[in-house]
């Protein structure tokens, strides 16, 4: 502590009372913006990312809680549900495009927000020429001595996880990817399998051998020990290695919340730790146009976000949490044409299953057409998505051009060949199965939501920040900022 | 100044140090949310809302700025030009529901950012039930002795500004809400003329008889001296008594910056002043699908926010700029189903007008239709969209879906029978003309953006800050805070 007189320190207080009395109608002193950075460094920091999430992916997932009929169906505030990210008392916004593409790809964003640096699509972490390695803000915290995790609900060796551990030209190399998590020497690495790795088990044996604790269960993940490396995901996953959409979830499979809080057992320490965990997706939901598949994942992403809430209420002083999208997906917006003004999102909660199981029954009649009939899938889409069943709701009635065109599509579906030979196909199915597509799309326009792409869009995604460092995060600003303003406030280069 | 002695004060000094020095690892203390607020009172408020105005729609006008052919470019950085209102310092996200409605209608979405209050649909700043007036924020601000100005690029008595100056049941007693302008007795409305008063003597002749000077031209208004009370609006107006699309402004019209400016230089006192400047017809573009329209009305708005900044940075201790929007409108989103991950933003610089004006060349085809053909219609939108024109750029090509949907659209638009019959043609066409309204999305379209509807949609908008009480506006939170947070940051109430 320095030395200074009392006498020093009075003559100051003074100096203080007089200038404040010479300028009486500006008692608030003018903001000095330095007071914003006026902060402690963050020894924890929890950095979420929602793959294909905006603003409007947050917003119709908070009107769809303001409904009692939901899952998960939390407050009630004007006119909407909250979710644990929209209270974030800082939001920013940001662009997302890559180095040579307006519309981004997650390699390319994630290289972005795990670097700071713009790169070309598909390259994981490295320039954009695919000629040098660009360290991730995980390793960075790693070299100071902090412990790491990366949490994802799509396959571990995915695009956005891969880029906070791994270095390839293109991530399409994924077994060479897998290869890289022993190298990078993460202690935790939970959610999904690796697709790299089909049978999972030379991957498996490699982390053994490096000392990791390899856990597919609830009840392994619960007897993994603070101190020990872990790599944790669901035995039960999908065909791509990642967890089931959260809609389709079985109780016996671990939640992306139950990885997250799992994370923060095994990384707390008193050197701090860095967590990124992805929600992936919300994106393949919105690639889909799935609305309500898209929106259960954003409420999985946010019981992860509530954790690391729950954690910054035990430590305000020491963490720092992000929240932001990679890009939107979809071109989802709350409007259509077909409805102008109106909207019924309580009729989303009658949609019973994602259309990835849905896929799996339309398969099904594909392989048995014979006798399968048109009323039949009718009849299912009725019982799945609520479609004609005025019961539930009068919306739900079918008009003639609704009609129309799901006969259209289930033709189409049936038919065996390719449907997507011109642009209207394309445009009205995108690259999915014609029938489900045309059932989540006539719900999600009679809840008066509609998209415009089966694609990533170039929509700017919003940022939201809690704790030490946060009001960094406010403004308008790129994607690559984001990394560097986590680097700086954290202090991890 | 309040009496506290030197002995107490050194005591106090004592005890900061004392707690500093017992924490070494903390010498930056934590943020102190109340740091935030601590800034001056602003004598000068200014409020700018982009009626139908979300993210994508300043995304847009950042993007079609990067490109050095578009009209009024600027910077380039990273991948987009910068508006002014993209470098502000703070961002936020608002909701922007009405009481009765998801989807909001400009009347009550003004309602709430004039008074902080949720109203229903149509109403002017009276409550749900329409039994009593709320106070707005440029009502009090001249309770306080602050000079107060409303500039539009709508009518003056468009529901937007008249929720600043008139209460009403609904947005449709124009007559009414004109009548209430001398009443209000504010000191400056600029912008469009007056809706309610078709030939506009009645309100020139109440507003002269209250002391106002009516300037319609450019000399005119220039003449007008500061202590002067004014209403200018430009004497070329559209039918709706607007200021014609800024795509369209020929050089004798004022433009919105120019009323913005001329408000500053009539309004500035020593007492301080309230100024609300609305674009109003970015909204209008979106409603008929037109992005390029749209995209030069963000930008002429972005001219006006220009000479707030201009100002704030004469006085930056005494001034807060807030920027939003009402709600988005159009559900417009940077991404289609038919160009994937594609974009072509440079193409939308050949559109040479808004769809207003080719609707009256339409309008002409159909008043002489002998001899017309298809391919005439062909040709002019070749020359005015560039759809077809190779030479220019060669995704221009017309596919034979393209070429089939604008003969469908054209022999609609000939036609001269309602072709807003059922559902497929609402969604082809809205309530607009067809083959009008098929070659703005046809151009759209092949730059990579699309559209969801022809109305409000409730995507979430932003929120811009800049100057003393910035810091306020950051987070994600309703439109009725907005209002809340100026009236408290300024001391309006």
């Amino acid at each position: 502590m320095k030395k200074v007189s009392l006498l020093l320190l009075a003559i100051f207080a003074m100096t203080i009372m007089i200038s404040c009395s010479d300028d009486d109608n500006n008692d608030n002193p003018a903001v000095d913006p330095n007071t914003i950075t006026d902060y402690n460094t963050p020894k924890y920091v929890f950095f979420f990312i929602g793959d294909g999430m905006a603003q409007v992916q947050m917003n119709l997932a908070e009107a769809a809680l303001n409904d009692p009929g939901f899952k998960g169906n939390k407050t009630f505030d004007v006119g909407l549900g909250q979710m644990a990210m929209s209270k974030f008392p800082v939001a920013g916004m940001s662009t997302t495009h890559a180095e040579d593409r307006y519309i981004t790809g997650s390699a390319a964003s994630a290289t972005a927000l795990a670097c700071g640096e713009k790169t070309t699509i598909n390259t994981i972490s490295m320039n954009g020429d695919r000629t040098q390695n660009l360290e991730t803000m995980a390793e960075m915290a790693k070299a100071k001595g902090m412990k790491v995790g990366i949490v994802s609900s799509v396959s571990i060796d995915h695009a956005t996880p891969a880029c906070f551990y791994a270095h390839q030209p293109t991530r399409k190399e994924m077994t060479e990817i897998c290869n890289q998590m022993p190298t990078a020497g993460f202690d935790y690495y939970g959610g999904g399998g690796a697709k790299g790795d089909k049978d999972q088990n030379t991957l498996v044996a490699a982390m053994q051998n490096a000392g990791y604790t390899v856990a597919t269960t609830r009840a392994e993940l619960v007897a993994v020990q603070p101190g020990t490396k872990c790599w944790a995901y669901n035995h039960n996953l999908d065909g791509s290695y990642a967890l089931v959409y959260a809609m389709d979830r079985p109780d016996e499979d671990l939640s992306l919340a139950e990885f997250t809080q799992k994370g923060i057992e095994l990384l707390d320490n008193e050197n701090g730790f860095f967590l990124m965990v992805e929600a992936g997706k919300v994106d393949w939901a919105c690639h889909a146009n799935d609305a309500v598949a898209a929106t259960y994942d954003m409420l999985a992403m946010d019981a992860a976000v509530q954790k690391a809430v729950d954690f910054y209420n035990q430590h305000p002083d020491e963490t720092l949490i992000v929240i932001t999208g990679d890009h939107e997906c979809g071109g989802l917006t709350i409007g259509f044409s077909g409805t102008g003004y109106a909207s019924a999102f309580e009729i989303l909660k009658y949609q019973t299953m994602s259309y990835d199981e849905f896929d799996n029954i339309v398969g099904e009649w594909k392989e048995n057409p014979d006798g399968h009939t048109f009323q039949m899938a009718l009849d299912k889409a009725k019982e799945v998505f609520g479609l004609g069943n005025t019961a539930l709701d009068p919306v739900f009635e079918l008009n003639d051009y609704e009609l129309e065109t799901l006969e259209n599509a289930y033709n189409k579906s049936m038919g065996g060949e390719s449907v997507y030979t011109d642009e209207e196909t394309t445009i009205r199915y995108g690259y999915y199965d014609p029938f489900t597509v045309t059932c989540t799309h006539i719900l999600a326009n009679k809840a008066g939501i509609d998209w415009t792409s089966y694609s990533h869009t170039g929509v700017p995604v919003p940022v939201m920040a809690m704790g030490q460092g946060q009001y960094e995060f406010s403004g308008y600003y790129d994607n690559t900022d984001i990394a560097k303003k986590i680097i700086k406030i954290a202090d991890y280069k």
